[in-house]
């Protein structure tokens, strides 16, 4: 599956057809006449090229790592070796949730070139919440994959010397590792040349500068993610690599995965929905209107951590077959009050990292590079500052206070007096 | 330096002077008319050979690894790859703490040799201990190559990158974290085969192995030696792993290096002092002899935590070169209380480590497979067993009640109030 002796070259809309024709995998599913294959380029994320490729028998997406970032240009270079851990991540959650994320058909190291399932007619989840589209039993889905693939890559479940290969394999994604550890943990938090914020906010974003209390937990925050390898994470779980038709509901995108604390993935998907929620006035064409969908998100919200946290539970009592924890210490000894009781815990624990890490995501994406597009298509930018200092002020509230939140009702009421009260 | 050539073969005091006599880098030091060599094999650990050669120009010390445990025969093979570990950790640690290892003049990896500095007329200071001898700077040096070694191998003060490589490095020593992982954090917690105990330990064995609380925390704890890569670790670091004379201490044998909390080295030295204070009665001549000397042993316990946090601080404010609390975020902006916070907050995490990691070993040393000589060497069942119980209850406490214990005074009056009440 993988042919590393072809230099690498950047495809294009032209010359696709060509140079994928022959391959089997491809022509199988679409079609081997390649004068039928119609080929758009649709990459509207920060880094890589995406072609969605359609044959007389179907579609297919083919994605393709640049040597650089593709925001910032060549300027930025970044390792072509991504799509090396974007392939060992979805192989990886394939199987630890199958389903969950598109199928590969063919894999090109040396050319970085994934072609995989093309999901349609799913859009992002992340247009979904601007156009105030609800989605039945996405929570579910969402906070199942971060329970099955965040348990199942741990030392909770895997074969430790597996686990320790994985550990080696990942950490070599150092580029990757350090987009996150400079773009989400310090840059927000000093006045970082890359940074760009809405002006607006000048007086509340010194004060977050100048808030002890608030940098040295991001810190720590920070600390967790360099050293914490617990689990493979996806590493980039935002509403941006989540896509949803109205009942279905698929994950895309992992090539930040990297070896790091449970709470990271399921941290910055509840960042994501919270900042949503708090841009939602500047998506109404009348004031109000997007209450009921405003609730609506805090039920997704609630919904996910219930469901990661039971799933999480359950895999807990049935999976637990790594060094972690051991049965034989527990269960086989008739304490299975001992394995529950380390099971709240570890649960405590990751219910306070999730919180530190949603907080953390929410101020990043308003102070440092990569902002939302819930907040960047708000053209009016006084309303564009309201939302955005809601998100701030709910971020720093979960990064300084996130031991002593006792439940995602707190969190939520918290929300919601901050989305009344705030100017 | 490395010879990847050569087909692995032990060493024996016969062939040594014929395999190792041609290589310059010894025979520059200890001469080289073979015939003049005398070789002793003197390797009184668990795993390898260890030989002093003397030539008429000086002595060295050549280590070899066994493809088993040396303790337990081949029915339990192991790695020969450790002595590419250790060689590996000497380095690093000369780097970061010089003059506190061994220098190392030759490195075979397929023949598994390490070639190193003799020290001498040091003693291992585990017997030391048991002869009642104190040592002068002893403590300070410890806690100081615990500071050192521990900081600069961390994302505080190294390269991310590289940081990175050495976290791929030391995974792969699967077979010696298997060891600690098991032997150490799981074993003495239920009725392993590999276990043994002294017979009139089994009531308090049986309480400790259905104290759900104790089972619990030693489970967190053998998760955070698993998943915390905070640092390179010595990974070994008892009382056995050091050399010492009046006035001068050394460090050696870290072949079980690896990426790990920072607590757990100094954690594991501690927990081996309580023990050899508990220890004190079984080697007293007439009752209350040993008084004074155990009064020295908690002396050295206090003075390695004071040396390590003192010396932990300094590296904190003048050496913080690497992507955590990056001194961009906190001194630069003026902050330098917030770096004050930062480094109380990450103290006070590594002395709740420590002391974990203290009651951890001190419980296995007295119910897993290796003990200590210490107690193996009190021939009266009964004295030992006392002196056993002592250390399993300070251990116990230790594990239950890390993160509730102010300071190491509160912490040594608890030793002596165990080392008084209990029988």
């Amino acid at each position: 599956m993988v042919d590393t002796n072809n230099k690498y070259e950047p495809l294009t809309v032209e010359t696709l057809a060509a140079r994928l024709g022959s391959i089997k995998s491809i022509t199988n599913l679409i079609g081997g006449d390649t004068s039928k294959w119609t080929v758009k380029e649709v990459g509207d994320g920060n880094l890589n090229l995406v072609f969605i490729v359609t044959g007389d028998a179907g579609s297919i997406i083919v994605k393709q790592a640049l040597p650089y970032v593709r925001l910032v240009g060549d300027s930025w270079p970044l390792p072509l070796k991504r799509a090396f851990f974007e392939y060992h991540a979805l192989t990886r959650q394939a199987e630890r949730d199958p389903d969950s994320v598109p199928e590969i058909y063919h894999f090109d190291e040396a050319q970085a070139i994934i072609v995989m399932e093309f999901f349609t007619p799913h859009i992002i989840l992340r247009h979904s919440l601007m156009a105030g589209t609800k989605h039945e039993g996405m929570a579910k889905v969402l906070g199942q994959f971060c329970a099955r693939t965040l348990f199942r890559g741990s030392d909770l479940s895997m074969d430790a010397a597996k686990r320790k290969a994985d550990v080696a394999l990942f950490v070599d994604s150092v580029a990757l590792c350090d987009i996150t550890e400079t773009l989400v943990f310090s840059d927000p938090y000093f006045d970082a040349e890359r940074n760009h914020h809405t002006p607006q906010l000048d007086g509340l974003v010194a004060e977050l500068r100048a808030d002890i209390d608030l940098k040295v937990e991001a810190q720590h925050l920070k600390s967790k993610f360099c050293n914490n390898a617990e689990t493979m994470l996806h590493g980039d779980f935002h509403t941006g690599s989540v896509m949803v038709t109205e009942t279905e509901t698929k994950v895309i995108d992992p090539e930040f995965a990297l070896y790091g604390p449970i709470g990271f993935d399921i941290g910055m998907l509840l960042g994501n929905f919270w900042m949503a929620y708090f841009a939602q006035p500047g998506h109404a064409s009348a004031v109000g209107e997007r209450e009921e969908y405003q609730n609506w998100i805090l039920g997704v919200v609630d919904e996910v951590w219930v469901e990661f946290s039971s799933e999480f539970s359950k895999l807990w009592r049935e999976e637990r077959t790594g060094i972690l924890y051991e049965k034989a210490l527990f269960e086989d000894q008739g304490h299975n009050l001992a394995s529950e009781q380390a099971l709240a815990h570890r649960l405590q624990h990751i219910w306070e990292d999730t919180l530190g890490f949603a907080g953390v995501e929410m101020i990043r994406r308003t102070l440092s590079l990569a902002h939302i597009a819930e907040n960047d298509t708000i053209e009016n930018e006084e309303l564009r500052a309201d939302c955005e200092a809601r998100g701030l002020k709910l971020g720093r509230q979960l990064v300084v206070n996130r031991s002593r939140m006792n439940s995602m009702a707190t969190v939520n009421d918290l929300a919601r007096i901050i989305a009344k009260e705030a100017k």
